[in-house]
């Protein structure tokens, strides 16, 4: 199966799976984004047309992959032009179907749980993609679609792609945020922060032979009451104060 | 330079560097452990000699690793045969090296900054490394012994190695008890954790390329008031609410 995409946006979405989706064979027909000129650069990698409003997108792809902000949404798809016979799909995590109702006859979602970045496009086929569509044949067509690119695609409902966003959130961007304290904790010592890139690795690493809670330690896990006040002692920021309360008061609880 | 070294305990860190020592051509003289068993199985892999109290230990070994729980360096020192001509050396994150004054004429810190699991024992060459010594000349050994297995060894007094301590429970510990939210979230909603594995390794391996902070997204970092008030209301559990609501603060107050 060999699709004509267009794509509504340029950034880090919109350039990793039109990226992967070229190489799968399918054609990139159209760019667009507010900015012109990143719409241009991207759309100039595959040879396709570009455009910075959603009115001049063309009528004859077979899907309309929007990859713009949570908040872009719905001005992009109020401009969309009548009669598009593409199943037009959203990116997004957080974002429930049926946003799209009423705006295009075929909708539905392709979700990558993946963290991407324009400057580093990576290989996809590892990458979960969770489908959802407006019929059953929509739904079918959009993996299809996702199947031509990754490995590990599935339908999951908009709530149960909400749960896996709100899950992501603690095992994405709070441990991203746990990394911040560090480094910014190490820095202010002037120490270097590479130094614990090991064993974040390993950390990481570990999940794929057996559940985190197995892998649990440190003084809260082994409550260690003494370690615990010294280093809330050491901090001087009160919120760091609070994160370490919280997190040791966490483990220790799941530790019973 | 290549040393007789025993070694109290036979965990994880204990069987990891005994391993590691080992092929580096050093000689592994004898594994003390409280329980006899698991003192024979890993003195075995080497022809080690083997006891179950450190007043066993031979005399004539270069180095003597203490690789046990913080709390037992007391008992064991305690129990540490006089005219030992070895530079005793602890492993330990938290523990300052001076708790070894008084029980040894030479001593110091060997400690990596990695978790280890016997079950799987790894190269350890890039995991880094920190020495100290009671004198110039036993640092001086320590790093040299050091340099042996790794190439990342670095000379870090005990407050700096607090430090470090410290903020590998950050990164590590409060990482991993992220990570054991995510999943007990999703198993209770039915839904699979091994979704998240490929995201939490790109987060871990984005570090390679810039500060954490400059790798910081989602709803807190974008401010998305909206997604935030959502994920609290989708969270049932108090403490997962209170851990949410802190990390969103402190990712809102960082981001501006």
């Amino acid at each position: 199966m060999k699709a004509k995409i267009t794509f509504v946006g340029s950034g880090n979405v919109a350039t990793s799976l039109a990226h992967a989706l070229d190489k799968a064979g399918h054609t990139i027909h159209q760019v667009i984004s507010r900015n012109a000129d990143n719409a241009k650069i991207l759309a100039s990698k595959f040879g396709a047309y570009y455009g910075d409003q959603p009115s001049e997108m063309y009528k004859d792809a077979d899907f309309v992959i929007l990859c713009v902000s949570d908040e872009a949404y719905y001005s992009v798809l109020e401009e969309l032009p009548d009669g598009l016979r593409a199943i037009v799909c959203h990116t997004a995590g957080p974002v429930a179907m049926n946003v799209l109702e009423g705006y295009s006859g075929d909708y539905g979602v392709f979700y990558p749980l993946q963290s991407f970045r324009k400057e580093e496009v990576k290989d996809v086929m590892s990458v979960p993609f969770f489908v959802e569509g407006s019929s059953k044949q929509v739904k079918e067509k959009l993996h299809a679609l996702a199947d031509t690119i990754s490995n590990k695609v599935s339908e999951v409902s908009s709530p149960e792609r909400e749960k896996y966003h709100l899950s992501a959130v603690f095992a994405n961007n709070f441990t991203n945020a746990m990394y911040a304290v560090a480094d910014n904790y190490l820095a202010d010592n002037g120490l270097d922060f590479n130094n614990l890139l090991p064993i974040i690795k390993e950390t990481a690493d570990r999940l794929k032979n057996g559940k985190p809670s197995q892998w649990q330690t440190g003084p809260a896990k082994r409550g260690d009451k003494a370690v615990i006040q010294k280093h809330l002692d050491m901090l001087d920021d009160d919120m760091l104060k609070a994160i370490y309360a919280q997190m040791s008061k966490f483990i220790e609880y799941n530790a019973q």
